[in-house]
């Protein structure tokens, strides 16, 4: 007997026949003799209505309103899957997170868990009545209904997880699992058995949506087992688990993309010692991140041009400011872009295997692909390039790292 | 400065632009110095889609998680006035049943309000903040979330003015009062200017949809002055307050009738004592609810017919029961019909005006229209009508007792 939390997405509760088979998925593992907990987001689209008409009332609404609004969309479907697990002879009821409590912070919308009491329902748990959890919610120090922010829910399921001491979190999702990179622009990709938590954080910060970076970067703080499988099959999916327990060791677990970033260029600044420190310091006060840097020095000119990458929503602000600032850093002139993007190789075993990135450059080298930027971690090497070779190199990449499933 | 609860049902919360009107009604009163707690319903339609879906997914639903779901309904609504408050200036924070605490019994779908503590509201009105609150719900002694059943707002709201010692309760609608009858069927009946508890217990409990009865009994045992006005402008409405407040007495306050009425007459019954009891003991034991009863002895024959009325929907299960029973009670027939409706003359002064009875009875015999069944209690008379002769009944009723508004 073990102790399961199970997760289940908007899409995978976004209709009653979704529910009953969400209901039906609950009850093979009851069936199975386990202690069982299910989080659940709001049915898909209603948070995006309810989230519509709270801006449409109040562009500048109060935080505590707001979450008071969207909670609803959880508190709907705990209700329903309740219903649905007691109608296939399931004992079940729903939890809210006021009712278990979930305690956070008061920051409304985005708010992080403090703690979670699970005493009473590990009381009916070990009746045999399964817990129907609302995800995404809390409940703050002031009595007011808290969110935990867009994608909360796995945030919820793994701290419920970690609160239970539960044997397994699985993640439940459209896909079958984490893929060595996105099948839809690679088709030969193919799905992990298992990935490091490690890993997982950095494929997930890097675009691959499957699971939420917070939720990721909690479970391993916690040491929560999880799984991520789909609602729409029963094959086992992707395990992410401790480095310790993974067996053998790919040199390459996969290879992620985002494509949502852009690059600033600022030419010819003086070649002076906190000239860097100038520039990023500015744009950190006014909350731009910056990724990815380059320096290149021109040893002739004294002069020296450098390169950084930012997500694109901040490329407009990020060259305001440092237009503004054209006197002090005395620079010749910026060059931005829109157009990249970001390809990231990101494996445990490259810590050992120096060839990696010589692998990784010579590939993108041999298809013509200029690389304006590069950073490396333990983990992963990741490149900017033109936006316009992005499968190009996705592919590429796959193949030269022995990922293709050729099968 | 005085303490004003205000309701709003669904209609008058339909969509976002009703908010807001509903939100300036509310500035109106706190403009001029008021402490004001709303009560709001559910925006019309969400109500319905959410208890279809508790039905769909399992018709025999537990209530426990049925007014988990239904319940959600009011959150957003508490949270979009609050914005839409706080818009146009207005200090507004939304009330949950569970927050307030409004402390309910356990009956799930229809729960019984035990207690509102309103310590922490009243602080809050003090500093001018107006307290949104969720109708319809409230926390039972689980610390489950309960509803008090259909049209449970009006009750939330009676109660609550009754916690906060408010000066006045005003319950906003679609109509802009307490008319002397059904507009829709006499175009002369005029809105009362006030009616007392009893009578607007009468009319509401015969069809007249303006308030529950429910909230009127409430009203009438804590002394809550109520007023029934309209969403959709600014005239004062109906008052409905306590008998000895009421200055002018006019003979008759109204004409109620009720449609969902059904009759049977059993035939032939030996003229014993404890026939009647047989009778009725029977049906109660069944929990159908007898209204009218009239028993017709016929000298000659040793035998008695009784007529009785009741609720249409009790019909069936009311004849089959009279059926079983044939042996025992020894009738020869029974006659039922569905075609009567119950016609009402309501008002205090009947009490001292023996000639209203009168006044009725030839009324109704001068357009020929029979009456089945008749009733009386103090500050009403009621008789079963042929369905068909409704229209007719209720406007020569409302000339003859001089409620036509001839302005």
């Amino acid at each position: 007997m073990a102790r399961i939390v199970q997760k289940f997405g908007g899409t995978s509760v976004g209709d009653l026949d979704r529910i009953r088979n969400v209901a039906k998925k609950v009850k093979t593992e009851v069936d199975a003799g386990h202690e069982v907990a299910v989080v659940v987001s709001a049915m898909s689209g209603t948070t995006n209505q309810l989230v519509q008409w709270a801006s449409e009332i109040g562009p500048m609404h109060d935080a505590r309103e707001y979450d008071t609004i969207v909670a609803t969309g959880e508190q709907v479907t705990v209700g329903l899957l309740s219903i649905a697990l007691q109608n296939i002879g399931v004992d079940a009821r729903s939890w809210l997170g006021w009712q278990i409590p979930i305690r956070t912070d008061n920051l409304h919308g985005s708010a992080r868990i403090d703690d979670i009491d699970s005493s009473k329902m590990r009381e009916r748990l070990a009746q045999g009545q399964v817990a129907v959890v609302a995800g995404f919610q809390g409940i703050g120090p002031d009595g007011r209904i808290t969110t935990l922010g867009r994608g909360g829910s796995d945030t919820s399921a793994v701290a419920l997880a970690a609160a239970l001491d539960a044997d397994r979190c699985d993640i439940y999702t459209d896909v079958d699992g984490v893929y060595t990179t996105d099948p839809r622009i690679a088709p030969k990709a193919k799905k992990l058995d298992s990935i490091t938590f490690e890993e997982m954080l950095e494929m997930a910060s890097l675009g691959a949506k499957v699971l939420q970076t917070r939720s990721v970067a909690m479970a391993m703080r916690h040491n929560v087992n999880l799984q991520v499988r789909s609602s729409f099959s029963d094959l086992p999916g992707t395990f992410v688990v401790d480095e310790d327990t993974v067996m053998e060791k790919e040199t390459i677990s996969g290879i992620a993309y985002s494509p949502d970033e852009a690059k600033i260029t600022i030419i010819g600044l003086p070649d002076e010692p906190g000239i860097a420190a100038s520039v990023f310091g500015e744009l950190a006060q006014n909350h731009v991140n910056v990724d990815m840097i380059v320096q290149s020095a021109s040893s002739q000119s004294q002069r020296t041009d450098i390169t950084f990458s930012l997500g694109q929503a901040d490329l407009n602000k990020a060259v305001e400011i440092i237009e503004k600032n054209k006197s002090a850093l005395k620079y010749d002139g910026i060059d931005s872009s829109e157009n990249v993007t970001k390809i990231s190789v990101v494996g445990m075993a490259m810590r050992s295997q120096p060839g990696v990135a010589k692998t990784m450059f010579e590939t993108l080298a041999e298809k013509g692909i200029n690389l304006a930027v590069i950073s490396t971690s333990e983990i992963k090497i990741s490149v900017l390039i033109d936006s316009e070779y992005t499968e190009l190199a996705v592919r590429s990449l796959h193949s030269a790292f022995g990922l293709d499933d050729d099968s």
